[in-house]
């Protein structure tokens, strides 16, 4: 079974909202489990997408309580970790789709390299390091970001 | 949903194995959902009774890699944090079930009675200290257990 | 350099913070580090001895702010990570005493174990489990689990 | 007193290593502990200068072992959460310093913007993202990157 990490911020501009639906819609689509940090936004968005695809979702929570998740969790795992949690998030993803993003989304991104996970972005951070390629896949669509995850997953076995 | 958690030794004698079977079937036909440490032992044969019970059980794993978790899972959670991960398995869980254990189970009854979650006990730990009442609510047998801490859960809400 | 951990309860009766401030001094007389979780009751009182002996202290703070810390911090490590962080008090000590203590106590008595840290145990829990001798080196005063804890380092080394 | 991260790859060329060291230095001119993830490259050149002008350094390892530490640290917290022990890194430091970088450093970057730390760079990642301003405040040299830290904080107080 694959995994994929669904990464973004939590108070998105309508098209990321309507990406990270489609993405998790498309990842569901694929028979993958969607993982996402469990709250709002893009998170939320890819679990309703994912949800509506009769996929399975998966939220690893920040907070002690579970039902601080967002209502499209199949199932959440509270951490109390906090922000600590991000690297949970990348640790139990084959693969990651960052869709738009902010810090949190970024210290994701950083996990997903340093883990050996695939990165996938729509819309996200652009990072640039003298001497080192461009870290992340770049997608062109929401069905894109899931085909190029799951490309650079075959590729890896 | 209820999830149970279901904690103890990874080389337990057979009668342990046996109980923890037993406790899985008995969570899993409440209709509750098995998190767990995700190894062998206590808590493979956990998992083994849930899902042939029809049930979910859920890993949250100390390793980087999903493999290392038993086959009875029906999701793994790597953490990567090794034994740090055993507070996850407690926040993860609205109340638990220890069947035998060593230390790492102790730090799990340690840390339920921290975070509020209601301990039930299976032949496991006995711990006195000046002033406090057993911390353990002890069961009898697998289905006392169960009944035990969705008793426990009932009167906390 | 040898790290000595001290740990117990918040809250303690008079008694037992005389003891921690006592252990306290005698790790800083013996040259020792002394690590603790960085909060009140035998935390504080074990700092206070350390300092007036000329010792230094470091404390292993659960919250996200170094001023949490008592005053007899010569160091503050703010984790943030809440009860998650007694795993770490226990690994950056070669040696913990355990003064009195609840649960956040006995969770780190057993990560201690878990780890190969010895414990010595001045007034603190009773832990009994089939098949397994008593896991804490009693003491019986400060100076004596000092030296019990200095004394099972020596064998270790 | 004041906390300052100084963060940066493990095998960086020699140019970096110079400036590490230089910011080392003034790190402990200007009286603050030096923290760091207490490896090699970056790390160790950094503590290096710090000892050498009289400083103190902390090393938050990610590993179990103390002896992993570099040889220039003060005092060594070993976590064993691995790359989780970045965090920890960054909660410890008033603000942080990144001096070159890989992803590790990049998650520290993220983390201290979530987490508020203010971040100097000298010679690291350039971070983009529709709408945001640059987070890194860049420093022309090493006296120049504490003097800015040194600045951000005394603005925020």
């Amino acid at each position: 079974m694959v995994y994929i990490g669904v990464i973004g911020e939590a108070e998105p501009p309508p098209h990321l909202l309507e990406a990270a639906e489609a993405v998790g819609r498309c990842v569901a689509e694929a028979g993958a489990i969607l993982v996402c940090g469990g709250l709002g936004g893009v998170m939320e968005a890819a679990c309703r997408g994912a949800q509506a695809a009769g996929g399975v979702t998966i939220g690893i929570l920040p907070g002690h309580d579970r039902r601080e998740g967002n209502r499209y969790l199949t199932y959440a795992v509270p951490t109390g970790l906090g922000h600590a949690r991000n690297i949970l998030v990348v640790r139990s993803a084959d693969a990651v789709i960052a869709v738009g993003g902010r810090f949190g989304t970024l210290s994701e991104i950083a996990y997903a390299k340093i883990e050996g996970r695939p990165v996938v972005g729509l819309d996200t951070w652009t990072l640039e390091r003298a001497g080192l390629p461009d870290p992340i896949l770049r997608a062109t669509s929401p069905p894109d970001a899931v085909a190029k995850a799951l490309a650079a997953l075959a590729r890896s076995h």
